[in-house]
């Protein structure tokens, strides 16, 4: 059994009439009713990899891992120079993620963290949405990414995918709701972060995707095509969208590497955590530009060629939010995450 | 036709098997499919009623009529003295809510508005909402209050009151979730808001109510009864609760008299604006406190009297929020709205 919310569409979807997909496409579904859906990104901010305080982050974080659903622990080349070492914790149940962040020790060092004194960087962003502002797309239902790995989600197939628009029509919102943003987006040069603890208001409708890949069972052919072919597509498409973050809204890319919790070896593992003023911005890049439409051709011609036997799998995970100032900068470089775009700065006291 | 929103029960209700309400109630219903609803409350806090900011604010109220879909006027003793007069915008459309803050006099006035300079307080709290943290009942249909202002709403008969718990009931999240607030309600000492632009972020379930009371075609018996009697009661419950704050969950209460937009002569209408730190403790208070039962059984007793010829109404909506920083403070005084029980505290730059 499975549970999903639908509106009375109002207005259109964006499928041609009679479309079918070119390759097979899965996306998630919920076997329980679901008001609200969490993503809790928690990050520490090191001058490089071996900074102390990396040590007393994982032990923080082994310490929490009551209550969160699914766990993961990311790494990502951070602005200036910086290594960001990311706590994510997935919830379906707002209440277990409430008290996580009222009683585990890696949100509570958070909390207490002393910004004039701090040594390093800290930040928490937490992306929390009803489950008609969510929509995902998994290229392989046989392995779990993302909100997927939480207990009670399961890959169904679906087929409101290969065309653009298909994110949209894939968001049950987007039936009664253009998820527009409104007003410009602003670079900020005024972020005085060092020593500070800053929270940002994101703009109503502020979309944000984690959009990953997976070549862990990749050999051979499969290997090289991954890392000499999609993998260096996917980094000119990332380039483009930080070269020009405001012609393309984006206003904070990431890309992480999933690390093996215990060795903290990489997996062969990926995403990108990418921030966009809006969905409309994100759909333009994905619809029109060249270093999209390569990565896209790409995915879909290595499905076709390879079929079943496809070893490189590709997903997303999409929410669009409301106004929310769930993003807190401890002693931050200025360019981190939502910082130099903050519509709202807000100094926490 | 009507849209509403229900999720397979997981939570137990708490309708007691059987049950028969005593009176007839109604609740709003929605013609067509919503995601979120917005309640806009924006007000000027003056040192005394015809301060010269009055008139300003009031033609600013005046020039932003386009966007809301229900607007009122309404005025309140405000905290050490002051008079607070408040513009309540309601939407069903949070796009046009978006706009109307981009674009409109009012709340670009109070955006711009420099806390070190300003002679006068202002303060902006925004209630939005998934319909599924939101519930309403009336004990008449033959007038609209609050949301059910809004073009697109009905009335409808309803079963689910009349018994401890049928507010919870009534909210379609409350199948799936406890609404259950997490942490203390912790009394800051250390507001400092003169001169000063502060947000504060609310915990999560957060519970706002405003519950209303219109006598306007009440004469005679009923008028007398209503001004001696039940007006004292709600009274003195209300004062039970601004004297008990900790015990009650109580964060802020604000009796609002209707103004004639017009002639801002008031009318006879009233309403109760508390924010309550859980449902559970709102609950508790109506369950359980003699202060309340008066009002309650005062109610259903007039009601049963006089029937269809009552002509005094009473009617509630309430809304249990995600958390959210939607509550914005210029100048005020440290006990105004939310600050003295503000988990978060934020200087906005």
């Amino acid at each position: 059994m499975s549970w999903s919310i639908t509106y009375p569409r109002v207005l259109p979807e964006r499928r041609p009439p009679g479309h079918e997909p070119r390759a097979p496409r899965w996306t998630l579904v919920l076997d329980a009713p679901t008001s609200l859906l969490t993503a809790d990104y928690l990050a520490v901010q090191l001058p490089r990899r071996d900074d102390p305080a990396e040590e007393e982050f994982l032990a923080l974080a082994r310490a929490s891992a009551d209550g969160p659903e699914s766990t993961e622990l990311l790494v990502a080349t951070g602005p200036e120079g910086t290594v960001e070492l990311i706590h994510l914790a997935y919830f379906t149940d707002p209440t277990a993620h409430e008290r996580w962040l009222h009683d585990a020790p890696l949100p509570t060092w958070f909390d207490r963290l002393d910004a004039a004194t701090a040594t390093v960087g800290a930040w928490h962003e937490v992306l929390q949405v009803h489950p008609d502002r969510f929509e995902t797309i998994y290229s392989d239902p046989r392995w779990t990414f993302g909100f997927g790995r939480c207990a009670g989600t399961e890959r169904e197939p679906m087929t409101t995918n290969g065309y653009f628009g298909a994110a949209r029509d894939r968001f049950p919102a987007s039936a009664i709701d253009p998820l527009e943003a409104v007003g410009k987006q602003v670079r900020r040069t005024d972020v005085d972060s060092h020593g500070r603890r800053l929270r940002v208001e994101s703009s109503h409708d502020t979309a944000v995707i984690r959009s990953g890949q997976f070549w862990e069972p990749a050999e051979g052919e499969q290997l090289v095509d991954y890392e000499h072919n999609l993998q260096s597509k996917l980094l000119t498409g990332m380039d483009h969208l930080r070269e020009h973050p405001s012609d393309t809204g984006t206003l904070s890319l990431r890309i992480l590497t999933s690390l093996d919790p215990a060795s903290l070896a990489p997996r062969r593992e990926t995403s990108v955590l990418g921030y966009f003023h809006s969905l409309g911005e994100l759909e333009e890049w994905a619809a029109s530009h060249h270093t999209h439409l390569a990565i896209y051709e790409h995915a879909i011609e290595a499905k076709r060629h390879w079929g079943d036997a496809r070893s490189v799998v590709t997903w997303h995970e999409v929410v669009v939010l409301p106004r929310s100032a769930r993003f807190e900068y401890v002693n931050c470089v200025p360019t981190t995450g939502l910082l130099p775009f903050a519509p709202t700065l807000l100094t926490v006291s």
